[in-house]
Formats: C-alpha cells, structure tokens, sequence
C-alpha cells in the first residue's frame, strides 16, 4: 500500500499465534466465559433493539450526560464491535457454533441496519434520525464506526466470513464521500479518535489504499483551525464556550497533531489518536509524525505514566491532569486506557523494535490492563487505582461498559502483541509459551516456538521453524530491567552489547529448521521509586519482578497497610504458589508495621511502637479477586529510626 | 432561670473583657477592616433588598443546587445576623457611628419587614410568601431566627439598643405558639440547629425561661420518630427518600439526641446541635445530656479531628464520613465548622473548667478557625486543607459567605471565650494579654489582668483587682501540651500536683487586690503523630508549639514539600521573627529533602539522592498570606536510611 521502501513491522494476525504459557488459560477464560458475559450484558440492555431495524424503536434507556449533549447509549455500536472483535478471537481459540450464531445475527441486524448510501450508526439511524453528521464532537459516529470495522476485520480472519467487512468498507466509502477537505464535504473528523487505527486496519485486510488514506486525513486534520468543532457547534446553534469539557485538549484537538507535544485531555482519545498516528507513519512512511509522537510518548512516560503503566489520573475528564499528578486512591487511570496504551506502543513498534516501547506495552499489558478483568473473566474495574481503603471492587456491569471488551479483546488477542513480522525480519516483543508462523516475505513463514515459565522465570528457549534456510533477522526483546541477560545460539554463547539495537537482540544470521536460541533475562525482584516531583510516592517504594508490578493486600498482610514499611535494604524474596490466584510468584520481605493499640489517643508526642512483620505481596494485576480489602502499591520505604537506635523521641 | 443548683459557669459578655497581646491586633483588623468588606460585600449581593419590604421584591440571584431545594440565597438573613454580631463586637472594641448607623438601617428594615405575628424571615416573607414552616429540612427558617437572635444580644449588650432584641423575642414568641408537642402546633425543629444555642443567649440576655425552654423542647423533640422531616415532606407531596443527602444524619435527626454516640453528617450543623445540648444541659441541670455530649466529645476528638482543630474531610456533605478518614489535601474542614467546635467546646465547660475542652477549643481557636480569616482580615478560607500543591488560595467572597463573619465574629469575641464566671469561682480558660472584669456572684466582681506573650510565650501573669478581700476559687487551665508547668502566687510556689481539678489549677483561697499569679506553660516546639489508624498520616509528623500547629510553606522551603523529611531526634528550634506574617515564632530544623535532578527518568531502581536542608515551619493559622505556593502539616518522619549507611540499594 505504501511507496516507500521504509522498515515496517506489523503485527501478525491472531490466527498466525497460537498461545499456552501464561495468557493461554487467560484466553480460555475470555473464550469460555466472558465472551458470552459481554453478549449476554450487551443485549440485556437493549442493545440489539437499537441495532436491528426490524424490532420497533425503542424508548431511551440510558439518560443524557454532560449538560444533555451525550448519552453512553451513543456508544453502543462500538461494544458490539469490540464484542464482535473478542468473540472472533475466541472462535479462532475453539470452533463455537453456538457463539458464531450470535454473531451472525448481530451482523445481519447491522447489514439490514445499513442505510443505502453506506451509512451505519445505530443511534442516529434509529434514535436520532436526521442528525447524522452534525455533532462528530460528542456523538462518536466514526468511532462507533471504526470498532465495528474491527471486529469485521478480526471476524473475517477467524472464519473468513466478509459480511461484516464489506459493510464497514461501504460505510468507510460513504464516509469518504461525506467528510473531507474536497468542496461539498465536511472538514470533520471524529471527537473521539480510534477510527484512524480500524481504518488502517481495514486497509491492511483489503489491500485497499482509500482506507489508509483517509486515515491519514483524519490524523492531518485534526485541531486545525478554525476548529471544525466550533464550526460545528454554531451550526448548530450552540456556543463553542458552552462545551462541557471547555476545552478541545480533552479530545486532543486543539492543536494540529503534528504540534503537539504534551499528553492531555481524554486519556483513551489520546492513545487512540497516537495509536493512529503511529499506524499512518508505518503504512505511509510518513516522518513527520515521528518526532510528534516521540514527543507525547517521553510525556507519557517520563511524567505522567503510573508505575503500573495505568494514566489518566482524574475521573473529572477521564484524562490528564497536570505533569507528575499520580495520585494513588483517587487514580482513575480507566482499563480501556492501559488497554489503549498497549495499542499505541506496539504501533510504536511498527518503525522497528525498540524497547523503549516494548518495555512500556509489557509493562501496561501485565499491570494497568489485566488488572481489569477478574481470574474468573466474570468481573470488571473500569477505575484502577493504585491504593484503596477497601471500598473499591470489581464490578459485574457498568453504565458505560467500554472496558469490559476492551481487556477481553486484548487478551484475547495477545498473540499478535508478542511478535512482529517484516521483510526479512522478525521480533519477539513479548515472551509467552506457544507458537508464532510470522510472515517473513517472499513467501517464507518462519516459526518460532516458545517455550517459557514467563512472567514466572525469564528464562526462554526458541525454536526456530523454517521450511528451507533462510538469512533473516530475528529481535528478542531485552527489557531494560533484566538483570545480566544472557544469549546463547544452538548453545554458543552471544556476546549481547555486540547484537544489541535499540534494546533488542537482533540476531542477523542464516536460520535454519531446529536453530534454538536460549535466553535468560535475569529477573528478579526489585524496588523501583519514583521522580521525587511525583509527591505522592514520595518517601515510598513500589516492588516489582520482571513485568509485574506487585501490590499488598489486607488479606495477606492485614488492615492498615500505610503503617507497613519496607528497609531499602531488606531482601525481598519470591515463590511460585500454585494455590495462590490461580498460581503467581508471590513476594515476601522482613518489614515493620505501626502498632495500633492507641485506644482512644488520636495525637500523641510520641511515634506509634513498630513491631516486625513479614509482608507479602501479590502481582498487582490479580488484585481484589479475594474479597473486600486494603490494597496498596506503593509501600512506606523506612521504619521511623528513632526505634531502631532507642534514643528519646520529640 | 433553673432550678437546680449546679455548678454553671457561664462566659462573660464581650464588653466585660479588654483584649491585648496576640489578639489585640486582630480584633483591630476585624473591627476596621473586615466588617465593612462583610457589610459591603452582603449588600452588594442584594441581602438588604430581599430585606427590606420598602423596595420592590428582587428576582432571584442565587441559583437552587441540591434538587431544587436550596439556594444560599435563603440563608441570608443568617449573614446579617453574624456581620450584626461581628459589628456589634466591633463597636465595643471602637466607636464608630457610620458603623452603628449601617447596622441600625439594617435592624430598621428587619423591624418593619416583621410579620404582624412576629415571623421574621425575609425569604420566606419576601421570595416565597404563603411557603413559611413547609420544610424545616432544607430552608434554615429557624437557624436564620438564631443568628439574628446572636446579632440582637451582642447589638444590645455593646449599645444597650434593644430594637432588634425586641423582634427577635416577639419573633420567638410567635415560634412558641407555632411549633411544639403540643395540640395545633408543629413538632418541628431546623434542618440546620443554631437556634438552640441562640435561644438560651436570648434567655440570658432576658432572663425569659420560655426561651431556654422552646431551646430545650429543639433539643428534646429532634430525631425522634416518626422523623419530622419525612412527615413533613409527605405534607409537601415529596418522598422522603428523595432527600439529597439520603440520610437523616446530615442534619443529626436520625436519632434522638440522648441515643446518638457517633459525629455524623454536616460538621458545622453537628457542632451547633450539641453546643445548644450543652448550653441546655448546663442551664436547666439537665444531666440526661452529659453523657450523649461526653459519648461524641470522644467520637470527635478520638477519632474524627484534624490535628488543626478542623473538622468534616468530605466536601460531598460538608461533614462526617468514617472514623479515623483525615485526608489531608482534600480536607473540607470548613472554617465554619472550627470555629463552631469552639463554641462546642467553650459550652462544654459550662459544667466547670475542665481541659479536655479547653485545650481542644484553644487547638481550634487558633489553627483550623483561625487560619479561615487572611492577616489583613480581607480573605478568607472556605476548606482548610492540611496539605496543598499549589491551588488552594483565600478568596475575596464565596457564593455561600458564611464563613467570613463566623470566623470574624468569633476573633472579636475571643474574650468572651477566654474566661468562666460562676458563683464564687471564676476560669482562665485561655491566655491573652489583657483585663476581665468578671461576675462571681453576690454583686462581687473579680478583675484579672494578664500580662503574657502568649502564644510565642508560655509564661504568664495575672493580677488580681477586688473591691474587698474575698473567698473565691480561681481555676487556671494547664494545658496538656505543657512541660513541667510551674506556679507561684505571691512569689510563693504552688504544688500543681495538689490543686490539680480536671487539668486545670484551681486556686481556692481568700484573694485580695494586687495578688500575683505567675504561670509558666513550659512552652517547647514539640512532634505530634497520628494514630495508625489515620492512614493519611502514617510515617508522618506535625509540628506545634503551645497551642500552635505548624505548616511549611514552599515560600520559606522551596516546592516538593513531600521531599522532605524530618527525623525523629533532630533538635527543633524556635524564633520569633517580628517581619514574618506579622511577627511569629517560627520552627526551623535540619531536615533533609530528596534531590529532584532525575531529568526524564519517571521511575528509578534507586531512591532519590537526599541532601540536607533547613526547613522552616510557621504557624498553620498564617499559611496562604504570602502568595502561591505548596504547603504541608504532616511531614514524612524519616530519610531512608539507605543513603544513611551508604550500603548499597536493592
């Protein structure tokens, strides 16, 4: 699709991976039980109802937010597209007949839903009709239309069925017809990004380059002035002053794209946006996005990224605040925008590997992401916070049930995050037990099978497939926390600095069927601390092991965590236990604790008695999967000394 | 008034006390500068139009919040009757006949606005007629009555006027005969108490007992079942369940008074209920009230006060959530609220001195009240944080101005609050520079003077004037903070231990003119911690000295104040610096802070370097006075010590 001969990684297929290890049983999960939760919640609220033209239109279920201008019932086209998307997945994990079927009619629903002219939207076709077009601020057309091309995309590669594809092509042409710069079209361009990235999608699925192209339109005209959101709202009578987030930073439209350089706003806009931006420089080999996105991402995460790789600290705009704002309790860092950043920083691994990216997708991956869906695929955090007093828990279902199939599909889907396949090269992003068939080009599949304790170990053999010799390229990700990595091929050592590029091994050689390669990445636990800016960490300490980030539970360690404290020099020790949530690497360490026999004092001159206690900690991830408690990640990191020598206090 | 023949120590009126020293100047402020802008202010909202039926009634200006069923703006009458208050004090303080002129057109208006019957409210008579005594919930008819009522009391005893002490008690008679147990009346009593308190200072200014009586059957009747509130909202053709708040503890109605044991809902309107059961307990003997007071004196000062003496951390209502819940930077504590624990506790001691409740009303006076007025008496405080990034700031009028003239108000009566008087014996509750000339019975009055730097000095004198040679108990608060007090009278040394009554000294002896009692408080700059189980405050420190808790400011100490780090055993100095904020003692120790040079790293395997620092703390009540910028109560109460013992770090 593109002119240029520039270095382009894509990610394979979900059919090409095929995953055991850690994310295998996760899938399963998804694939047995909250495939069918989605489905089930979805329709229960009415959903279908909307969608299918042959039931009567029904009453308003969920009422207008937001000064009137928004009901979550807008949304509802993009849950079945991400449901759609997750149960695709989960077909290709095992056939389900009974699952295509469902699938099936929603998808016939939308293609007798679809108006002649290609147009789809179930809110404005059904509830709204003769408004379509006239609010891509707050309504969420083309981002609806833009999760219903992903699931399309990702059904049509489990089972080949292209119903769905080819509405959503027709749809994209009758956008192309309707929004653009040409005379006789709207400048438009959606209020809430992720149309850019399904476009480029739906490019890569047909070959077509109209797709990519309008991709590329919506990325370069976006906060150009005059706003087309401004113009918009005085066409339709409103003041541009009267929008309810009062600024357009919220939807990352304030600026064109290629001058902004901080991370604001709505944080699931912002890693959409970026997510397609990067897609655009990839397919186009457009440069002049790189340096854009190199900036928002040393933002991100160099001053507003949680440890857990959560964002979007303030439930006011479900986004950014100010730079080093990470409170803990109040952290509102939504699943959908972990989610999203696992989108963003594999698209940023598109211009070639880079652990800077592969670091940070892992890290969002295992933490801030999978903390969203319950062990059992039943239950839901739509907040995640990185503290909480034992009043925050999963949820069953959610007025605005975005992250629900938005963790569901990622998990689902992981396979294709681990790897990269390009012209005469691949590279392993993320280690997982299981089998990769990557398209290498020129008609050659290379296999790759992993075999692998991780997250558990780091340590990981690969074997190499090939049906005839080949020279290749192959990159193994060497996250920056490993621990004196090491590398051997068919046994022989390699000298790591020696194939070291950006943070990967790349492994340029003859490959042959049977070449195994052994890597062990030192993983061990750890402390990490935060920028002294960030206030809210500050005096405390985070522990972590290889890509997880761990966290302390009242069910573990008892009530009143804050009184718990951690020596920076105390060992921190670990062990696999299998009965332990599902079987995680548990940590342990030798701390102290506040002794809280105060009685009825609630000041004293004096500090609280410390008494030793062992402190265990739990992958953050599977979090709140016990019952009601106390949680906290960052610990207290030193015992009050003034116990320690004996000598007077105050 | 009673028949009992209790023990009661009632505070001297404003007049009988001569204010010096520390809050000489203060009172000066108020009386030049902060009653006018309070004045000013309220009348260039429109108060005095929806007062005064001579000018046509106005639109609304204030718009309704809460479901429709409130507006501030119903509650102005309640803020003429505190600027009334606060003017009245004023005019003891200074003559000044613009002054007494404002207040005398304002009574004029409240006077020919009064219904026939007596009713006096100006948003009911003028905004809503036909609506009085529909919903004592939400409308603050009666907490309006009791702060015209304050107003009245302190307008006559400062001028001997009696204009609006005449309405006001024609007002009451008319709420005698419309609310009550008995047959045709309302059993009815205010969503907001204040009236209580108010009506047993009327009762004292009028030796009327009906007064004290009406305050104990609002005392008596409130909570019982079936709820007021729900009948009457029945009456309104509204379902009690559709109350905003939810629950009937937002206004302390949920249980009759005796039964409760818990502080719950809104602080200000929890602090105000029990002054007027105090105040009720003390003035007819009722001692079925001392334990319920007893039971949430212990509920609020074990478990629920701030280290300032604020009160109330959830702005959601303005009030009460779960015990031991002090968040620091998201404090609401209201000023409002402070200052009524200080009427709380100044009535506590109504039963006798007793230094729980003065040292508690001391903490509040002079932090968490106090802090809500800005030194030059311009600005205000509505929250008072005990921490904050930067964004807090003192504004010039507030859509609800209720703080202002409470806080004023209470700085020209301190005097009020300085002293007990009761039959033969009379207290030193607080320390001032300054004459009282107080009651003790049988036409004998006792003059003290202090002579004293209190606060930045512990060391006090008080003379003795008499007219004759008299028996007379004389109790001097020692308060709890104190090291190793010491006393003398006459020169001749007091054994604490053996005059030693509920905390206080009490000097039972035959005092004649010109005896001399020297106190020394044995004043030092000491730490305070917080029970574990305030987990905000874990690992953490606050500095006071006397009465005095200390902030510091990012003025004196730079920004990242979270940086910071005390260590239990450094030495704290203190200074009086007369050009800081107006003279103060300032605290000033080695600490250490974390070096903030991380450049683009947002987290790190390696603590922050620490290097030393000095910090400097001020006084709490002083902080915001001198330009933006971070501040802090409770510092972290230790440097890692990794950096300590230069061993190496995880």
């Amino acid at each position: 699709m593109s002119d240029t001969a520039a270095r382009r990684f894509r990610p394979p297929a979900v059919p090409q991976v095929e995953v055991r290890g850690f994310w295998g049983p996760r899938i399963d999960v998804v694939a047995d039980r909250t495939v069918g939760i989605l489905f089930d919640r979805c329709i229960a609220a009415g959903t279908l109802d909307q969608v299918d033209p042959a039931v009567p239109v029904p009453d308003l279920r969920i009422p207008f937010q937001h000064g009137n201008s928004v009901t979550t019932q807008m949304f509802w086209d993009s849950d079945f597209g991400k449901i759609i998307e997750t149960a695709a997945y989960a077909l290709h994990r095992r056939r389900d007949p009974a699952l295509e079927r469902r699938i099936d009619e929603v998808v016939d629903a939308y293609a007798r839903l679809q108006a002649e002219d290609g147009y789809l939207d179930s809110w404005f076709q059904r509830m709204r009709p003769g408004e379509r077009w006239t609010n891509l601020r707050d309504c969420h057309e083309l981002y609806n239309m833009g999760h219903l091309i992903e699931g399309a995309v990702a059904y049509f590669h489990a089972t080949g069925k292209r119903t769905l594809l080819d509405v959503m092509a027709r749809c994209m042409d009758h956008v192309i017809a309707t929004l653009g710069r040409e005379p006789g079209k709207k400048p438009g361009y959606c209020g809430h990004p992720e149309v850019e990235l399904a476009l480029v999608r739906l490019a890569r699925a047909t070959g077509e380059r109209r797709y990519l192209d309008l991709a590329a339109y919506f990325v370069d005209e976006r906060g150009r002035s005059p706003n087309y959101f401004d113009v918009e709202a005085e066409v339709r009578g409103e003041r541009s002053e009267d929008f309810w987030f009062k600024t357009h930073e919220y939807s990352q439209s304030h600026l064109p794209v290629r001058e902004q350089d901080r991370v604001v706003g709505h944080a699931v806009r912002a890693m959409y946006l970026y997510s397609g931006m990067a897609d655009v420089a990839t397919e186009t080999g457009d440069t002049t996005l790189v340096e854009p996105l190199e900036r928002l991402w040393a933002d991100l995460t160099g001053k507003n990224l949680y440890v857990t790789g959560g964002l979007g600290p303030s439930q006011a705009n479900e986004g950014f605040t100010v730079d080093y704002d990470l409170p803990n309790e109040s952290a509102y860092a939504e699943t959908c925008a972990a989610v999203a950043l696992v989108f963003w920083a594999s698209r940023m691994l598109g211009r070639g590997p880079d652990n800077r990216f592969g670091d940070v997708m892992e890290r969002a991956l295992y933490n801030g992401a999978l903390a969203g869906l319950s062990l059992d695929g039943t239950k839901f955090f739509y907040e995640n916070p990185l503290s909480s007093r034992g009043d925050h828990h999963r949820w069953t279902w959610h007025r605005c049930p975005c992250c629900p199939p938005n963790i569901a599909r990622l998990v689902a889907s992981v396979g294709s995050y681990a790897y990269g396949e390009a012209e005469g090269e691949a590279a392993v992003h993320l280690y997982c037990a299981g089998t990769a068939d990557l398209d290498v080009g020129g008609g050659r599949r290379l296999r790759v099978v992993q075999e692998t304790d991780y997250p558990w170990s780091g340590a990981v053999r690969l074997t190499v497939g090939l049906d005839a010799e080949a020279d290749l390229a192959l990159s193994l990700r060497i996250p920056a926390w490993a621990e004196g990595p090491t590398l051997s091929v068919n046994g022989e050592a390699v000298d790591l600095a020696a194939v070291s590029v950006a943070g990967y091994a790349r492994l340029a050689r003859r490959w042959s069927a049977g070449d195994v390669v052994d890597l062990d990445l030192g993983m061990r636990a750890k402390r990490l601390y935060a920028n002294p800016k960030v206030r809210q960490d500050a005096g405390r300490v985070a522990l972590r092991r290889g890509p997880l980030v761990y966290c302390v539970e009242a069910v573990d360690n008892g009530p009143l965590l804050d009184g718990l404290s951690l020596s920076p020099t105390t060992e921190i020790r670990h062990e696999f236990v299998a009965g332990l949530l599902g079987g995680v690497v548990a940590l342990s360490a030798a701390a102290e604790t506040d002794a809280a026999d105060w009685g009825g004092d609630l000041y004293r001159d004096a500090p609280p008695d410390r008494r030793p206690t062992a402190l265990q900690a739990v992958p953050y991830y599977a979090w709140d999967n016990r019952g009601p408690g106390e949680m906290a990640v960052w610990l207290r990191a030193c015992a009050p000394d003034a116990k320690r020598d004996g000598t007077a206090r105050s």
